[in-house]
Parts: structure tokens; sequence; C-alpha cells
């Protein structure tokens, strides 16, 4: 038997008498006779051996990570996504790198580069926004990538989209059926896809409903509730005779409540608000807040699930690149509809319709 | 030159004309003549040689990972937490592995075992509770840990608490100032650190002012809002006559508000409420909500600061585990305090004291 330094896998092939092969093939997981397994673990304790994983990997060929790349881990519907996609990577044995690229683009090209380093083996990110280089980037990422937003046809990458047109929509027509007629819109950054998409839902369900559009009722600002108190202070002045606010995510919403709350307008009797995500943050509101729900953790959830396909053995057939996109869906609660989710039901979670 | 299959240190020294040993001093990043460095990098280039960091941290025997494990990751602690230990690791070049335990001892115990594998150079961990099982396994931790919560003394980790009795405290204090005298007290659950801690915050702050502990205006139960508007149902019925409540975090003190305004209550002027956490939510509530930060940001960064030092080189004197505390401090907004943080100002912070 040798002895000396730490055990090696010819060591523990000495000490359980089997084959160098078998012993490999047990520390890599790939199967053996139980006995021969047995027998090579039972080696492997009494010699001290530590699995490496890092080892393991550079044998392998795979790092048993993935990474997920955001522009800001704190964003509730972010945080929502990285929840389900953690819970996918945990279940199929896979460990989950958190990247933070600061919502900075030069940092989200470099993320996909970085593939080539092998430190993880595969990525999902959400770009901030598009660019050519991104296109570029995408197009020649050295391991596999699942994009969650949209992608030009063309690019060789999966993606996971939202629905925000028709989201946007859904918000616009629940508030004209609930007797709405000046329903003002306040957007968030317009230069984004989100954003362009999100205003072409409330303009094309205002002209679906037969309602005129009046841009004195439109806004754009940042995100934020003190960029949305604010907003919606400056179009209570403009247009006192607004009768809803539909909101680009809740955290404007929240603020449209607020402005509305500091000058005693009654929500939703006076003017109702709609905001957009269902995060948290809707429940947390008074009125509890109806909003549009993107299915940020359905999206972490099928990228996560697309990216493990990716990874799997195949069947040998090239598989093109996918695009799917997750419905959207209404949740009604207080802050358009007197009388939706009493306090104290579960969760307050609201009825759903999409 | 060779030639075929991928380059090689090897190759590389042959193509660049240097010695084997310089290249692999270059590609292990351990500095050489700039001529040489340039030498090897434009062979490793031109032979298409890609820098694996598995193979690079298995060489150097670190991984440039930590580790952060923690219960939920959707929990607005953690995810305060997260954030800013990602952007301390990654200040210091270090990628964040996140891990999810699910709130499962046994789970929280395989993640500090799991440092003989290597996969990671440190861990920050948030136990749910601490149990003679993790004491051990802190103790016999094959890599350095730095946990977020409460370790006994003898324990050779790292640990950054919070201290949720004087937070308790401070917001009973302030209660107290606001003329406040039957303050309701929801807890969480009552088996855990935190939920004692909380306890003993209230009742000695009840007898610092003077003012009699009534079990009846005291209640315990599952976070969440929609537990906590339940209990404070509860408390209604039983003590129609309490003019505050104080609840072990924020999502039971929006409970709390939704319970109040469902029975037409006005607040604070019928009853104050405040939370704990400072989380975003608390700006998300109307009124805004008092609340006390007990700086999980802070307890974050400091974790994963003293992670570092750790990892870092030292001067070879052992250093002795380390206890530090994150002082809590009190904001006070609008559910407390009438007129406090008007919508529309920056962010709703509210004013700080502590």
């Amino acid at each position: 038997m040798s002895s000396g330094g730490p055990p090696t896998i010819v060591s523990i092939a000495e000490r359980a008498g089997v084959s160098i092969a078998s012993v490999s093939r047990v520390l890599n997981g790939l199967g053996a006779r139980p006995e021969t397994e047995d027998r090579v673990r039972r080696a492997a304790t009494e010699l001290g051996y530590v699995p490496n994983a890092v080892a393991r990997s550079l044998k392998g060929g795979h790092t048993r990570q993935l990474t997920f790349a955001v522009p800001d881990i704190g964003n509730p519907v972010y945080v929502a996504m990285v929840r389900e996609i953690q819970a996918v990577a945990k279940a199929a044995g896979y460990r989950l790198l958190l990247h933070s690229t600061d919502a900075d683009v030069a940092e989200e090209l470099g993320v996909v580069r970085s593939l080539a380093d092998r430190t993880s083996d595969g990525l999902v990110l959400v770009p901030i926004r598009i660019t050519p280089e991104h296109v570029e980037a995408l197009t020649a990422a050295p391991g596999p990538v699942v994009v969650i937003g949209s992608l030009p046809d063309g690019v060789p990458v999966d993606a996971v989209q939202a629905d925000s047109v028709t989201g946007a929509a859904l918000a616009v027509h629940h508030l004209v059926q609930a007797g709405r007629r000046r329903i003002a819109f306040v957007n968030g950054p317009v230069d984004t896809v989100p954003g362009g998409n999100r205003a072409r839902g409330y303009r094309g369900a205002l002209a679906a409903c037969g309602l005129p559009y009046d841009p004195g009722l439109v806004t754009a600002t940042d995100f934020g509730v003190g960029a949305g108190a604010r907003a919606v202070a400056r179009l209570l002045d403009a247009r006192p005779g607004l009768d809803a606010v539909f909101c680009a995510n809740d955290q404007l919403a929240i603020g449209a409540v607020q402005a509305l709350h500091a000058r005693g307008w009654r929500i939703p009797e006076d003017a109702a608000v709609a905001g957009m995500d269902d995060s948290d943050l809707a429940v947390a509101a008074w009125p509890p807040l109806t909003s549009v729900d993107l299915g940020a953790g359905e999206r972490g959830r099928r990228a996560a699930r697309m990216l493990l396909e990716r990874l799997g053995p195949g069947d040998g057939e090239p598989v093109p690149a996918r695009r799917t996109t997750a419905a959207p869906r209404l949740v009604v609660r207080g802050s358009t509809s007197p009388g939706a989710a009493p306090a104290g039901s579960d969760e307050q979670e609201g009825a759903r319709s999409a």
C-alpha cells in the first residue's frame, strides 16, 4: 500500500482492491456495481480522501455552476427571478453564481464573453437593453446563454420574454370596464424596450375602447416611489379631472397612491390606481394595489429550465434558438375595485384574471 | 513548433521563445518582465489559448468565489444583505455563489461542511437558529466562515449580530414619547433568537417607562402580511382600547395597518403602528411605516469584509474569532408621527434618529 502525501486514485484502488478505472468511475459519480462502489467509498473515507469539486469539474469539463446576471439584485422583479432560478438549479444539482451588472452594458457583454473562462456551465442574462454589441457578443457566446428579454430573431440564443404590450392593455381595459374615462399613464424611462411596449399597450387599449389619447395625461419618469409621487402631483395640477392612474411598475404606483392620499383623494372612489409587476410592494400598499403580473418568477423558471436543457446530453440534433413568452395576468385588488381582497384574507392575493 | 490538440504551456513557451516557468508565471498572474509578459500573451492569443478559471483556481488553491447561504432568497432582509455582500465581493475580485438553505438546519450544516470541496474560498452563513450541531460544524469548519447572527462565545468563527433588544426598545420609547400608553406587540415565531430578543426589548422598555406589562396586548404569529392582519384583528377584539401596535417585522406591521384601515381606525391618530427591518415595504405602506432599521445591509457589508480579511495574507499571527454588532436606528414616518415625510419627498426617507 502506498503511503505519504494525500490519497490518490492509485492508493484508493490499492486499498479497495479494485481497478483504477473503477475508482475513477465511482468518484466521478458514473456508477459501478454496488459492491465496488461500497469498497471504493470505504477506502476513500479511510484514507481521508476529500473530493475536490474544482478538480472534478476540471476533469468532467463542467463546473455544475450556472450564472445569473441582472442589472440590480435588489429589484423585486429580479428577486422573484433569482428565487425561481435558484430552486431549479438546486434541484438539478447546480450551484448559482449571482452577478450584478449594475446596469452597465460593457459589464453585460463581459459576462457573456467570460463564459470562455469556464467558471460556469451556462448563463441566464437579463440585459438592460439590446445593443448591436449584444447581438454580436451573444452570437459569438462561448457557452450556452438564455436571455430574459426580447432578442432579434436572428440571434442564435434562447430568450424568454414578457408581454408588456398585452399587460398594459389588460390594465387599461380593466379600468375602462370599471367606468374610468380619463386614465393617466405614468411610464418609466422610455428609451427601453419595456418602456416603449407599455406605451403601445396603453395607447392601443384606449383606441380599442374608443377613448381619445390625451398627451397631457401621459408622463415618463425614473422608477422609484418618490419620482412617481412627484410625477402624479404634477399630473393632478395639469389634469385635475383624471379618474385613474396606470403606472409602469409598482413603485411608481405606490408613489401615485401617496400623492393622491396627500391631497385627500379617495382611492378608488376619486381615482383608481393600477401598477405593474405584481411585486410584494403591491400588497403592502393601502388600498392594496391592482397590478399586472408579468410573470417574473415564471420567466426565471423557464429560463433556468431551457438552460439546463442546453446542458443536457440531447439527441445529437442541433436545437434552434427558441423564443417563449410568459402570459401576463391582471391581479385585481382594492386600489381599483372597492371591496376586493378584504384585509386579513390569505395574503390578500386578490382575484386573478387573465 | 508543436501542433495538434489544444495549446499547452509547452507550445506557448515554444512559440514565445521563453521558458515554461515564465509562461506559467504570466498565465497565473504572478508577474514577469513586461517584455516577457507581452510575448507570452501574444503567443497565447495566437494559439487560441483560453484561460481556464477552474484550472487556475486548482493550481492557485483558491476559487475566487465566496458563498452566501440564507434561509430564503426572497426575504427583503436577506436581499439587502446579498446586495451589499455582492458589491464587496465584486470590488475585491470575487464571484458570489448564492445558496438558499430553505430554512433547513441539515442543509445549513451541509453548506459549512462542503467548504471541504473547495468550491468556494469562504462562506457567509445566516443560520435560522444555532443548534449544538451548528456549534460542532462551525468549530470544525474546513474553511473560513462568517456567521450573520448570534454565536456562543467559544465558537471560533467570526459573527456579525443585530441588536434587536435595543431595536425593540427604541420603537417602544418612541411610541411612549408620542403619548401612547397601551402598546400592543405582535411578535413573530418565539422559538428563535430574534423572537426572544424582541420580546425582551419590548418588555424592558415598558418597564423603563413605568408602564405595566399586559399579556393580553401581546401575541405571536407566523411572519406574513395576512398573519399580521388576522393577529391584529383578534387583538382589537380583545383590547379595543389599544393605542399603538409594535410589530416584529414590516410584513406584520403592514398587516396591522390593513386590519386597522379595515375597521376605519385612523393611523396614527387612533393607533400608531411601528415595524422592524426598515425594508422597502415600509415606504410602500400608507401611511409610510415607522420602522427600526436593524442594519441588514450593514451586517452584510461587515460580514463580507471580515471574510475577505480572513482570506487575505495576514501577518502570520492568528486572529481570534471576532464579534461585532450593528447598531439599530429608528426611522420615523407617518404611521407614528403625523406630518412626517410628506409624499413626494425624496424617497420618503423620513427622519432618522438612533
